[in-house]
């Protein structure tokens, strides 16, 4: 397996000013096209020691990916560095310059001299043009090695890696990489890890790993072919193996998110939902919001941060706000019921609790939240005390949201439907 | 000033499973201990390779800060690849195996002989406590040089630099740098960068520089001194020439952001607000009730996806919709006025727009919002068209949800409030 090294290039990334997220993201890349990613580097925008880092690179690694440093000012200096380097000299592209002019024409605005370096392309390089932004990637082979210029912009870097770079590396490296992934909510990783036993563990190829993040879990069974249908049928008898132990906490596949997975099942469904939350915000409508053709299931939502407010516009009984709390089962059904009838909408949701980092007591500590679920045959309420110690107001309002969002999908027989 | 290399070690950084947040924040934290971070490095836990990185880094750096590999799994090598090409020897120390030994009793866990790695230490070593965790950090000081070894994990890495490493740091340095934060919204970085002129652009010590990001700019005044005392004068010093410049755009200072600074405001002068989002999908309410306190100052958020929610709840006229449609500056009003008057509240914000990626039209493109913000004695409304092509639906309704928290803080004139 060839190996590629990435090059990320910015003094803003050294000072901290900005966390490097596109190394990640390449890394992944690389893997999807059959690559080894076995060093990364980062450097500022300073001659001598990109030089150096370069260097390193080209001595150690089949390709070096380089991020950053293509744009038009004084401090970007990479497409200058790799020339000296590869021992290349650098001359204008026509088309690129052409390009650049016409980009500042349409906007009506000045290009300063500046913005030609732009069009600089080492001599036998390959431009890899920029349809999302002004500086060009560059593709250059030089001897045995290839060095890959891209600029550090995360939006221009990934439209530019999947359309000019990656179909390139997949006809090097001759191996295709594929990817499935499952979405689970409600098991651990460490659960998970036992559950899945040695056999599975110990797989190299498909590889079977879970990763948990946001109190969510993920599994990802990779396996490398020569071919795409090779590998994909390398994927899906794994896939038929590993069913078994997670298809009760399978809620959704690749890029589905619980509130994605939940839009799509109601659309499909034909049903809608309405929201009453009071710790949680508003939290749980923004995020169904957040999908794309949310409007045709939510309807409306409600967040009622007052006790007022919960007894006018929600209907919660004001006794039981005397002889339950605010912080209870019969409040936060209350809520789930109150908004239900007032939007008309198939499912109800009802969330109250403690939030924090003030307001818990010995019985509710900080992290205590009732959520109720609503339909028209049937009602679920359940008392959760999210995160471990001291949570921050941001873990329990997002764990709460997580929960709120799969019990909704369980209400209606939604939650497992893979594959 | 001295040079200090990050070595991030972690085979799931160079697969693109995790991405790397701690080494920005580590480059922070040593620019604050008045250290220059001029390399960084990834590497996998691999011994041959860690060992080559290790050496490198100390051949052109004074401090090494290594995190990750200090866990007590096969694959953490981190500890043992370190004393080999420091030449020291490994032995266990009794006061961290005691500690050790007393973690799992207390959680009634058995230990696995495994863990007892995490007690080795190299010979002459200081073994930095860890209070949040298992891993004892190690501070290795051999020749002229410095090596200092951190867990991985994101919360034991921060308490340990900040409690154990920092005052150390300070120490060997004799500096110590003092940044000045300032929160900016309504100019660009590129029209802040103009404005602040040549003399303050190049001034080095302290520094002033612009960063953008989600739609709104950050000024760093920052100040290396052998006292913090010298070092916050300078800022201050620095700050009356910059305020000129920036006070029209400045919100707030360190971390707020706008929703802190909206809801501490309020607190400050007693006012409530209320909010009737319809594109934002509850984003605003969200970020208000994110920040604590924020039930002293909101009482009620409506996000009324469909019209006869907004007409129901919120008082919005059906001529209205029919004459201007539900995209328009009559809308927003009267969102904004209906859900003060349902709330009693000081302010009333309305929103309606479309956020995409559908709904566009030649009138009113994807990323078309009409903002109303309403108090006693004035009614704000006004059209913006959010993101520059195609933008996503998160893009637009980020910016429109910063842009409703800048209004209503205008609409009550505690927008500016800096110094």
């Amino acid at each position: 397996m060839k190996v590629c090294e990435i090059l990320s290039v910015g003094t803003e990334l050294l000072l901290g000013d900005v966390v490097d997220t596109n190394a990640a993201w390449l890394s992944r890349g690389f893997r999807e096209a059959g690559f080894s990613v076995l060093h990364r580097q980062t450097c500022g925008d300073n001659w001598g020691r990109l030089a150096d880092s370069l260097r390193l690179a080209l001595s150690r690694s089949d390709v070096v990916m380089v991020t950053g440093g293509l744009g038009p000012t004084y401090d970007d200096i990479t497409r200058e560095v790799t020339a000296e380097v590869l021992g290349l000299k650098l001359k204008s592209d026509p088309q690129v310059e052409e390009k650049l002019r016409g980009f500042f024409l349409r906007r009506g605005m000045k290009m300063s001299e500046n913005n030609l370096r732009q069009a600089m392309v080492p001599e036998g390089a390959v431009v890899l043009e920029n349809d999302w932004g002004t500086a060009p990637g560059l593709w250059v082979e030089e001897k045995d090695k290839t060095v890959i210029l891209l600029p550090g912009v995360p939006r221009e870097m990934k439209q530019l890696f999947c359309h000019r770079v990656l179909p390139r590396l997949k006809e090097i490296s001759g191996l295709t990489l594929v990817t499935q992934i499952f979405k689970l909510y409600g098991i651990s990783e460490s659960a998970l890890d036992q559950a899945l036993g040695e056999t599975m563990r110990a797989s190299c190829n498909p590889t079977v790993a879970p990763y948990a993040g946001n109190g969510e879990v993920e599994l990802h069974i990779t396996a490398s072919a020569q071919s795409t249908e090779e590998a994909e049928g390398m994927c899906e008898k794994m896939k038929e193996e590993i069913l078994p132990v997670i298809r009760p906490f399978c809620y959704g596949r690749e890029d589905e998110n619980l509130e994605i997975a939940l839009v799509r099942r109601f659309v499909k469904q034909g049903l809608t939902v309405a929201t009453a939350e009071s710790c949680t915000g508003g939290l749980i409508s923004q995020r169904i919001t957040s999908v794309p053709d949310s409007s045709r299931i939510f309807s409306l939502g409600i967040c009622s941060y007052s006790e007022e407010q919960k007894m006018r516009l929600l209907g919660v009984k004001s006794e039981t706000l005397k002889q339950e709390g605010v912080y209870s089962s019969a409040c936060a059904l209350e809520m789930a019921r109150g908004v239900r009838s007032l939007a008309g909408s198939d499912v109800g949701i009802g969330v109250t609790g403690i939030a924090g980092p003030g307001g818990g007591n010995d019985r509710d500590p900080v992290g205590t939240v009732y959520i109720a679920v609503v339909t028209h045959e049937k009602e679920m309420v359940e008392r959760f005390v999210f995160g471990h110690q001291n949570p921050t107001r941001e873990e329990v309002r997002n764990q709460a949201a997580s929960k709120a969002l799969a019990m909704t999908m369980q209400s209606c027989d939604l939650f497992c439907q893979y594959p």
